[in-house]
């Protein structure tokens, strides 16, 4: 055993050796923002990069869906955290809009971008960053979540985490999914508005799945934005979110969903996964969403080959 | 913004505006007892009602199954806990008894009275002090439940929790709803008795749900009383229970029961949800139980529209 | 009350009075192993044991499948828990093939063993004791687990709680239920032997189940090593391992096996259940694991009963 | 026993009965604000003040110290918690002045004002809505902390709960006590600035307290407000705070500050407790901070007994 | 290796071998009474007496202070725990006097039994089945404690937790040491008693400790039975307890109290310690109450060697 | 702002800078080693070093002391974790040993390595590989801990973490410092034994310190590793360790002791930091540790200006 071998893997995603991390080998890149600012219950986003993190480096590289080691394929390089600005949501929104529009903008740069929450606010930068970077029609989003988090204005920010989806929206068009909270007032909106289709829980659990036919169409030939607020899941298996409502989505439908929207789409050059409040000494959450966003890279990267395997699968996929 | 308008709302169910949470103009009450005496292991439902108010604060009033924010229109009145007794839980039976014909024998008094445990035993007060209340034939009650309570007497007392259902037995029959975890003397005790009808977990899974239309049947036109022990739900989404028993029923399925009652009984003057016991740190159970208790509000008080909407859903309701 | 009457029973399974509980009655016998030496991460299985003899104290006796207190007849014996041997996890096996060996050596000796985790690695040991007692060819394992455990050494042992299925290959063939994380070499592994059958989780929760016609198959005729990993099961219900795998089988399915197994076997003298890791404050997994030993010890111990029972059930088991 | 007895006390610190909890009637106040933003680690704060007002309800109303229950005898009003204002940091400060003014200058209005954390960022506003409500040059300030806060920016805001004694230095004088954690920067501006003295935890632990009487000597004659910062305790009685520092000040020894401080100082019209992040589970600081709340209304509101006793105990003081 | 050898010592005191633990050989018994029914707040005394017996396993039997392993002299039976008696709090202290007085009256019966509580209620039960099995009028009691407990009646029942006290002193007097909490009306309790003396929490932490000079003379020739409620000592070391007090005494100066009784009474027949309520995941309180049983079990029947040892070290002890 | 500067620092101890970081430039190298597997009860060592690492980022750079940032002076290094090696404790302490030796002698090297645990087997590895790579007669080492590890053997292994200080001795004479556990056998050793000298926690706690002369003697001119066992502490600040003893030393102890050595010593290549086992949702402990590391860097590399500084202190220094 040389030297070298007496030592773990380094501290990035997945624990991958450092050739797969580099920048300039790595296809996919990851940049955690624990940011957490506009939550008013149930504190603790700003530790889920951290803790997925953690978690990753438990998961197995190999993935019986591709059947081979799909991270050492294309190589994930982890960034430094992005910095806190704590002037205000908006300068943070900013913030993280100028690191998306850099990533993408810079040279070398990577074809898909993960980006780990922290809170559900950091999407409208995420949002706002890709739509500088390629800027054109083609853009829409595709939202998991519990809330429809549509709201203009919530405790005087219109950048709180409970208007995330009215912010991308003023980018682009938004297909939501799992949603079984909202207020009044979002309800009226969902309504009002063409762009944003809302998949309630109840239609979102249906077995058959009739939305996955809407959701292909949606994003076909789109350049797309998925953004998944964990507690679209339900909290049978992802308790560790700030406000856990029954009746969310399983395991399986999110990943349905995820397989739908990276076959069809044109493109899906960034991802987020927000809103991990990771509970003391209570892991299973933690490693849910490290599992999720490996899969969601492989989804993104690795398009082809899966295209075969889930025709095997299912009709809308 | 007026000076009023820099304060949050007060401390009560859902966070109401004091003008919907007068006993004068609220239709529904809630009464926390935050009684626990006779638990033998995993303790904690003292702490539930509290746990259930704090997370009610952010349960969203509006509810997309009557597309409006339901408690507007009905209000609720949360009364200060009652106070504990522990000279014997006979002497608590006899407050909570007090309390409740206190409560309905009063003006004003709520069409609906929502009781939060604490410990089962509390629902032996409930049921006599509704009977004492509302007297005559018509009371029933319907028992969400993983275990039967039919033990006569249980570690010296008859009146412990163990014993809760047999001691509404001697008040009106029960309808008991997700059994799986019983003595081999009330096993007996079921087989003998007219006057409970046991449904086990398992035939209470079966996705037909054939056992809604004999609880149609046994409400039909009754006074009911609605008692939830909470471990009657499955520990996955409902882990903070003293004795937690796999094979529960889901949230879906607790509120077809839940609907199912309010749609044919004449009346549902009371219900109460007993034996959260919060875990530190894990509030998705919390989040639960409180929108539990504003779902059963609404059921309860908001009847008509409901039935519209529900006829949809299922025949059995 | 005699005085005997004012103390509660010993500290042992089921809590069963010693009459119950002692080695010349009980034809079930259960031995803790509380053995963590090669887990990376998430430790707390030492813990595993003394949680669910905690737990099962909680366990009611009657259980409706027989509609008896099956453990009042057969009788539990439990073992002061096996001494830690720390000089190498190949040192802790050939203890625990002793002890396994030894115990069904000696007189008087159960019909049925039971034997609480610890880490996986242990289960290694339970097979070599189990075949120098019983020698012969009939022996056949069968795995619940979320992990192949078919590496031939990891972080250099080949006594790793990864390597437990190799290991047990070593000793007889395996069927594997509900794997979903395995590496590259284990999935080639998978395909190459004939000693292996590996039932991926897509095809363990398919509700057909029909991967339990070739189960009965493997085990019909043979003796039965059932070693359970509860990682096998979803995280929703059992959080509590080291590494919780998002897609695991229900506690209803888990059942099923069981049965299947035990119906269909000559004999199963053995049965371990391992990788408990309690979270602090949440009981559900203990409780859970404690009524699956029970559940179990009666699959084994009152076969006849069960067949009657289990065939209105599922043409399969 | 009338029907009022079977319930508690309202939600209220203390738990105190209605008459005595009136604005009218009450000579002390209290304010939560469960404000948590620019925390970067640690994050809990905003549940701090419903787990101080929780356990107050535990806290026994009688006071060696005065050999009275000096509650009753001043009263006190539990505001509703200040609402949120998520725009940035400064417009939550802009609110939180905005209430201690306008608490200040309506009527009826308290003689004492105590308000509860949230983050230290809050005390900013307290300590401008007190020099705006009573102007004047008489105005200091004492800062129990760990941390000099003494930043002119942090994380991109001079509103950061690292700058809270900065700002607070642009209204008034600081005396601080219990610092063990500072910046480079702010170890020079400490040496340059003649506005603020900084008593560092070695000198704060010193058992003869010489520094006590440099503390009397700030306050005499003046108006002050007290800001404490749990973290300068001790982490072995106060763990639940974001970064605990070894080497804090001990319960006796802040109760020995804060009765120096009332004994000396003309009038203390407000002073808060902040940072509390409660861990779940774990009430020990939570009482400690609730208990700290009710004894820093009996320095500020029963200040002559309190002369006499403490007359005998100190010279200092 | 014998076969023996193989496994752990059995589940008792200290883990004991068999032979030091029969009832004929140990001079020392040890009662768990996992009661919890009157407590208001911090729930979980129930778990007390099982996470003694656990944390025990793991304090070494030799102690310095007698540089031998004392255990393995006097030997230590562990009953089984005392059965619940749940009609009400008089029943089940009623229950605990009949199994003190059965114990000390039965052959073989200990020299010294220890009780593990649950909650101070049982306390009284020991003080009656203590004065019935050793009538006459030497008994007295010492109590070391946060609160006075010497209410005549709390929240309807004279044998609350609260009145833990005053139901001993119908018994026999007391000496109060640690006290730090009491209501107004137990505050004129204390002073106008002649049978109660009341260290307060401020003279029990004088460095002198002049009290324990009283203390010698309070117990000089007497039968003693020591309560100790384990909030006494300071949260600091012991925040397991229902309301943890600041200011409580420390582990040094509680060893001191129990010296200095075992030193100067006649006899120490029986103490208990009581109100450890575990929290998760937290060991070291468990840990030090069973450091703390175990080193008074020496003391009270090792008592000439540590008259020899104590001389060297205090002069008041 | 420049792009880099939209990022957080790296994850390293302390987040130090990229250029502060890098082997060449560091003076001090840190080595985490997450290996626990001998532990008996109270598991999660191995998640000390990923905990240590993460509050150190929150660990001012700044120190008092030193006036200065002490690392932006002398720059540390954070290797990757070591691998695990679990074919036996005997392995993994070759492992260390290897690592050790490696580190030193390789080019470039550090001044000062520190190690984080894990358990304390892993200390015995650390005095091997330095003995190796600067033989001499002149090693000794200094231990902080609550046992005295001299086991020669233990669970059937001479590398159990109860042996450490037993095989550190195989390698240079040890002075203990905190003891207050060991077993009868470890008592006679410690009389018997020339090598090893042994400072119980009552002399060690002893305010004068009069063993610090002892100490300073000891290490006068030698060259020294020094072990931290965090048991060592007293549990009120340490509560985080497997088997925690009340009565041990305080932080300000502590840091006299780490002092006293640095001072007198020739040089402290080494030193390590073991034992802490984080528990969920409590921080102080891993903050008070990452702090002690941090502190031990500066007194053996900044070695002169402490000199002058703690003159000013302390005689025996």
């Amino acid at each position: 055993m040389s030297v070298e071998e007496l030592y773990q893997s380094p501290w990035n995603f997945l624990g991958l050796p450092e050739e797969l991390a580099r920048p300039s080998r790595a296809r996919g890149w990851l940049l955690p923002i624990p940011y957490e600012s506009t939550t008013s219950y149930g504190a603790g986003t700003r530790e889920g990069p951290a803790a997925i993190l953690s978690a990753s480096r438990q998961v197995e590289l190999y993935d019986q869906e591709y059947d081979c080691e799909p991270a050492t394929e294309y190589g994930i390089h982890t960034l430094n955290p992005l910095g806190l600005v704590h002037r205000s949501p908006e300068a943070m929104v900013k913030a993280v809009e100028e690191a998306v529009f850099g990533i993408f903008s810079g040279s070398p740069h990577p074809e898909v971008l993960a980006v780990l929450g922290g809170e559900h606010t950091l999407s409208t930068g995420v949002a706002r960053g890709l739509a500088r970077a390629m800027p054109g029609e083609r853009l829409v989003s595709v939202q998991v979540d519990a809330h429809a988090d549509l709201r203009d204005e919530y405790e005087g920010s219109p950048f709180s985490h409970a208007c995330a989806a009215r912010r991308i929206l003023d980018v682009c068009p938004v297909f939501q999914v799992g949603i079984r909270n909202l207020s009044i007032g979002e309800a009226a909106f969902c309504r009002g508005s063409k762009r944003v289709r809302t998949v309630f829980s109840e239609e979102a659990n249906d077995p058959r799945g009739s939305f996955l036919e809407d959701l292909a169409e949606f994003v076909r030939n789109k350049r797309v934005f998925i953004t998944i607020d964990l507690d679209g899941l339900d909290p049978s298996i992802m308790p560790a979110v700030g406000t856990p409502e029954p009746g969310g989505i399983s395991w399986e439908r999110l990943l349905q969903v995820a397989r739908t929207v990276c076959l069809h789409a044109a493109q899906v050059p960034v991802y987020d996964v927000v809103e991990l409040a990771p509970i003391p000494g209570f892991r299973a959450p933690d490693f849910l969403a490290a599992k999720l966003v490996y899969k969601l890279f492989s989804y993104t990267l690795v398009k082809r080959k899966k295209r075969t395997v889930s025709k095997r699968r299912s009709r809308h996929e």
